[in-house]
């Protein structure tokens, strides 16, 4: 080069003005050399199949799928659940402690409606229940001695006993004696269960939009004390009457109760996070979860026992429980217009983009939708960390 | 306007034309001018590009991919497990209340295979755990009165006091005493643990398909009583020996029973729904959660007790068990073409929707592919908020 | 076609000459013919709209979105968590199993930091709370026998009695006597609170990439008996003061520890698992959960009872429990090069293509990134059923 520039020969000119040429030529403009067919039919077809394929894009595309938008599918969720509520059976009077299992109050839990209590189990020896295979006997010789069986209540003996009513006679067994199908005794405890109330507290969070929502309204007045769960008129007032939740579900709460069954609440949050967070609400619906048609194994019961300590031995009450178990499922959709100028602003500089983010959410235009949170007075303490939507609401 | 159309003047005249024009030329057809190039070499070299390009789309994208259909991912699932088993240790017989906790059969439980028992514990005086930091002692000034060890077992008297067994010496605390460490018993409970059988009875739903399927057969003659699971030929009897889970998921059972340990089952139900319902069956595998090769904190155990109440003060019995933690993890993700006409329907009408999409899923075409569900009779009474695709298996 | 083949007539020798020019024209190369209009105002335009879209999608759509991998969320997870310490009441030291619930290590579990405990209640009849509505009487007159109220304790007996403290007088319930509000007793637990540590061990599974890794190290060296989690230099040692989680959700410990609360743990695995393993690292965050600022049911709390045998007779210590609430949420998204040719290959040869994989994730290219995980040795037994992440960290 710097010998050409010294002093350039023919061919470094030629290859000068190629380059210089190119490079005019870059700068041209090319577009398409068309032809145009003057005909009527042709033409209507022509722009009746473009406007088809522009109507596919605005209408279908963008209006109906809103494809610009970014989504985000399974929120961050959490559930607090609480059960108010007293039942009575024939001698007794039951408890909220008593009836509800585990009693932490998370997302899945079991309201007890029916029990079979076997008490003062302890472990020794009895006849083993008629309802295991091979239990029946005529005499010794049909027990083996040592035998265990997966579906039995406890190691043979070997001998053969009287059952306990009746004039059968089963295998003797050693375990928690006596069995639980010859000495339990049933209780109905699902009389004032239909008026049970259950709070559900719901918080949602979708990370890839800072997007916080709560299910419950915030007031002042003590609303929550004595309001109840309607869709139209208290939609942020999560209290269901139980006998509320298995009647959505479709089902019979008396023969529930006497069976047991699994009953899932669905809080589905699908929010087009572009309208103001007023328009992000909650939708419920009920439905039963576990095979009720299913002819073997069907409602839902467990056992549990409590075990006392009598004159230096272990004693329990079994307790063969059937109950509503209630499975609270949270699921939901968020879509936004990922503006990816704002994106690349939160790759490079995350504190500033989630105050970005914040007061976009925050701004009075968001909240004061025609939504339930539209009453509440902005939250002079709502923080970063403080889940916006529960502040808000 | 107005005053145009009253008398038309030379320029209003010639716009006229060059509207009509305009108008004339909107409908005209354009298309580009080609030129064709009548080389062999360059024209299969277009036409194979042009092949890759339409193969491309033909078998990858709509077949591999399947990118025309919408997916859903994370149904929403409820899962009821119950665990059936006996066993023994030297001198008792444990039936399914005592080793599986928490008893509600939930997702989540541990069946307990081995446990370190330290009976009649109250609150007291005893020697510290030689195990605890600084713990071991010489004489009084070595314990610091009301100090509280965070990993100890309670707050030091300041004395100094032999242990339970040999001849060392440790700082007294007040606490449950005596201490784990001290007087602990162990019983092994795993003998017949690898024949309990756990029964898992799962149901899924993909809200966006309005389709549901669970993952046991409806049959009436008693299947489910005596059945296993086996990939082939059980597919839909999710009953599962203990010991065929840890072996599935690779390991020793002996080994597990000992430290304790998680075991995940993992349900995978991947559906095609534009294919019949009966295509759509569930996966089953099995692996080992917890961090298995960790030096500290290996295995998987967990304390609970049993209170009593002796002569008007507490005491408890201590356990901490070490067991199996069986999870169970449902995954899925459905896909379906996604009808656009459909969908629109859909958000103007739901109902009509739901009943549509229904019949879809409930024509016997759908129902009456290669599948175990296939020779059920349809349900008469399957509604809305049940479950179809348990009512159909 | 026979016929035409012995004798070709002039119609068929046309058609052939037809086809051949056909098959010709197809391996034509065509190319729509161009104009340039050499004017370079059009053409900086031109050439600027070229720029901008090659630019739109060489750094918007595959540098920042990274639109050609494949994407899975809400990966498959365990947690397993272990909470230790210790603390004291004025007559007593509690210690995990007792301030813990469930015991069992999952991912939900509260610890109780204040308790209010009803002792000996029995069945029998004691006056109601005044808390109830219509509770407070002055003759008989005013309270219905048989009546069950739904937020009482009791069915009414009919007397009007004197209440337990004061001059006041309630109606007379039959049930679980005493009543909490009349007899129960408060205790803080919550002193030595704020230096429990929990250990959250996490491993998560992307089924779609075959891809697994746990959030705990490693080591041999005893290192997790004495680490604290820090975001910069103790990212793998997942153990948590519980002071430090309360701090980082921005609340204040002894008005949590007071009123109760729930606090979400959440775990991110973001990972781009284009790049090696060790750059997929688990992010920690922590939120209060429960809506804080709602007067009505604020803070957390449930009850349970220690059931007693005494003289033949139930009994039981009823305990209202204030805690805080740890909710662990595990979230991600994982994201891959989905190179069609290898997905091909998994659909067709499964097994393959797994070892395949496996052999990608453990090479020393993924493994040896500047990450903690580098540092350990490759392990030998690792095998397909081991979390692939757990071992190599």
């Amino acid at each position: 080069m710097a010998a050409a520039e010294s002093k350039p020969p023919a061919g470094a000119a030629a290859a000068r003005r190629l380059a210089r040429s190119c490079w005019s030529a870059f700068w041209d403009y090319e577009t398409p050399k068309v032809i145009v067919v003057r005909n009527r039919q042709l033409g209507v077809v022509y722009r009746v199949v473009q406007l088809l394929i522009l109507l596919y894009f605005v209408w279908y595309v963008f209006i109906v799928q809103k494809s610009y938008q970014d989504r985000e599918t399974g929120p961050e969720s959490s559930v607090i659940t609480k059960v108010k509520g007293i039942t009575s059976s024939e001698h007794k009077v039951w408890d909220v402690e008593e009836y509800v299992k585990p009693p932490e109050g998370g997302s899945v839990f079991s309201i007890i409606t029916r029990i079979e209590a076997t008490p003062s189990q302890a472990q020794g020896t009895c006849p083993e229940s008629t309802r295991v295979t091979n239990a029946t006997c005529h005499s010794d010789e049909d027990c083996v001695a040592g035998e265990l069986d997966m579906l039995g209540n406890g190691v043979r003996t070997g001998r053969c006993v009287p059952y306990y009513h009746g004039d059968s006679k089963t295998c003797e067994v050693f375990g928690w004696c006596p069995v639980e199908d010859g000495a339990s005794v049933s209780q109905f405890l699902g009389k004032m269960a239909p008026n049970f109330t259950i709070l559900i507290k719901n918080s949602i969070h979708y990370p890839k939009f800072q997007f916080s929502k709560g299910n419950i309204e915030m007031r002042k007045d003590g609303y929550l004390k004595h309001c109840l769960f309607d869709e139209a008129s208290h939609l942020y007032c999560p209290i269901f009457r139980l006998g509320f939740i298995v009647e959505q579900a479709g089902e019979n709460f008396t023969e529930l109760a006497r069976t047991g069954g699994v009953i899932g609440v669905i809080i589905n949050w699908d929010c087009d996070l572009d309208l103001p967070a007023s328009n992000c609400n909650p939708k419920y619906s009920f439905r039963r979860l576990d095979p009720k048609h299913t002819p073997a194994s069907s409602g839902y019961n467990f056992r549990f026992a409590k075990y006392y300590m009598i004159n230096g031995s272990t004693t329990r009450t079994l307790i063969k429980a059937y109950g509503i178990r209630i499975d609270v499922i949270v699921h939901g959709q968020g879509s936004f217009l990922c503006d990816w100028i704002l994106l690349t602003f939160m790759n490079k500089n995350k504190v500033y983009s989630h105050k970005k983010f914040d007061k976009m959410v925050d701004t009075p235009d968001r909240g004061a939708g025609p939504g339930p949170g539209a009453s509440a007075p902005p939250q002079q303490d709502s923080t970063l960390t403080d889940p916006r939507g529960l502040a808000q609401l």
